[in-house]
């Protein structure tokens, strides 16, 4: 009972490193001397330092014969860093509890097994069915090659997300916006098709929650017909990603690198950019966690291709009617039975809305 | 505090009789002698006895010099039942405590007058602000000549309720069902446009929660142009209220009052049986409460009317896509300021689906 109370403060602050830490998982680790927590570590922005670095050195001597409870086995590979069982071999720790093995086959077993041939205790289980949620992204990617996807939906309570005439400030209120912005910051990148790139020339970076790193912003436009002169071109050197077809015009993709994004092509299917080639590439990229903010046709190639791991709602206390715009493009179902099924997460309200988080059924 | 506590009481017990009590309130009293519950009473089915009635009969000789809470000033006019402020008088009680004046021009104040001229102290105001949103029908319906409007939604999470070939059982899961029969339960009846008729043929019945007195059953069909051979048709002498225009043939009208079915005829507005008409029917008819279930059009025409004065939305963790059949129909709006705007009230998981209430803002 007390080693799950420590793993989930271990957990609480791997959490911090949500959206911060790719390509590495994010990380929690916690020193506990005597009953009493002497360091605390999450996986830096960027990945490194890793967590048991930054808990071991806050410890510094009080390391020695320490209980240490990380949310991830500890590497044992020499990547950016070096390997994190041996920082915990040489500072003297007595026993490590992790909450399970880190299927990244450069590690896979080999961090547990060198800190017990170095005489550690360890212990394996503590907390994973929590650490498996929080480390979603990094285990779809790895077992996937893809990241994990969340598509949200804004939308008025019949399912619209803007008038006929395409008004849709604001449909959900401030609280709802700003619960938008705590999403990105827990996703490594924002996404969203041409469509809604062309009606908003949308920022997607995070704002007002004093992030220390800004999302991957990332759009799938399959021609690059993309606003110029307003917010995304201005802000292109600045973590853009554009992905578009074979087709591109080659002067768009020249204007675009020029300025400083950068571009991916892919293969096309039923005439926009692959949603399985753009996840596949997001992951080679290293990314584990992407939230898509639409538009409606791009949405539902995501659903139909059944890549959305998670949907994340915020429904207005407003109606929009039939003219209105759809949130979701056509999946061409033939039966109900087809239709891709979520499970309920959670559901609270938000300011004046709605919001519900739905995964995967 | 004290007082509170009891009037909290017996507004509970007048919940009972919401769907139930109609033409009147639904009304709670609850007797108290020296700090002990002695009777209780809540507005019988049908509307009689009233809680008054039945609670001082429960009291017997100890009413005399009891408190007595009741949920709404009691009645001074002989209607079905002689004046419950005359039962009060005689049983010999004490003090009467009231949340409010009832507004039914046949009482609006006389009722605690009367109990005060014969030296009983009275004191009004205690749970006004819940008494105020449990009495919101009987309000509606005294204040405005008809009953408030509950519009139910239950749609996928883009906002659909069939698929394009019309499949919609099941989007919601049992326990959204069972739900939907709660809210028929205290609603005095069920609603739904011809088009809902001719597609679901539905019951609109109360099931297996042991209801004394089923909802009104209406259907507003224009033309009467309802499914033969049915459920419908097969328990149209039970309940069952036809809404129609004034070019309804008149062998469909023969056909149906003579099953038994109550016609009421109504102008037109824009095509479709007008829908501030049929809400004045029904408060004329002494309904206080109706819960709407569709379809969409027969929803925005409601909306666009104004008239809704509450939602019930149902949200499934399914897709259904752009070609699904919409929640409602076209609203014919300008601009996004003009749509109608509702307030949140409440939001729950119910099953796997989420259950929100709105109330018109």
């Amino acid at each position: 009972m007390i080693d799950a109370a420590f793993m989930a403060h271990a957990l609480s602050l791997g959490r911090r490193g949500l959206g911060q830490a790719w390509p590495n998982p994010a990380v929690g680790c916690v020193v506990v001397k005597d009953g009493r927590v002497v360091g605390r570590g999450w996986t830096q922005p960027g990945g490194r330092p890793h967590a048991e670095t930054m808990a071991l050195e806050q410890a510094g001597d009080a390391a020695r014969g320490a209980d240490v409870f990380v949310t991830l086995e500890p590497c044992a590979h020499h990547g950016r860093t070096p390997p994190c069982a041996d920082a915990l071999i040489r500072s003297g720790v007595a026993r490590v509890i992790t909450t399970m093995q880190d299927p990244d086959p450069r590690v896979a077993g080999r961090g547990h097994a060198r800190l017990r041939e170095a005489g550690i205790e360890v212990e394996i289980g503590v907390g994973e069915a929590a650490a498996r949620a929080d480390q979603a992204g990094y285990l779809t990617r790895i077992g996937q090659g893809r990241p994990r996807l969340t598509l949200k939906l804004a939308t008025s309570f019949d399912g619209r997300i803007a008038t006929a005439s395409g008004e849709s400030r604001w449909i959900t209120g401030p609280g709802a916006r700003r619960a938008v912005h705590a999403q990105r910051m827990i996703h490594d990148a924002v996404l969203v098709g041409g469509g809604t790139a062309r009606a908003d020339d949308p920022m997607l970076t995070v704002r007002d929650l004093g992030v220390a790193r800004q999302p991957v912003r990332i759009v799938a436009a399959r021609r690059l017909d993309l606003p110029l002169g307003g917010r995304l071109e201005g802000s292109a050197n600045d973590g853009l990603w554009l992905c578009h077809g074979p087709d591109a015009p080659q002067d768009r993709r020249d204007h675009w690198a020029g300025l400083g994004a950068r571009l991916i092509e892919l293969p096309l299917d039923r005439g926009r950019v692959d949603p399985a080639a753009l996840l596949n590439a997001m992951g080679n990229a290293g990314l584990t966690r992407v939230f898509c903010e639409g538009g409606g046709s791009f949405g539902a190639a995501l659903l139909q291709a059944g890549l959305v791991d998670r949907l994340v709602g915020f429904t207005a206390g407003v109606a929009l009617g039939a003219e209105g715009q759809p949130s979701l493009g056509a999946l061409g179902l033939s039966a109900l039975a087809d239709a891709p099924r979520f499970a309920l997460e959670d559901v609270r309200p938000v300011g004046g809305d709605v919001m519900a988080t739905w995964t995967r059924a």
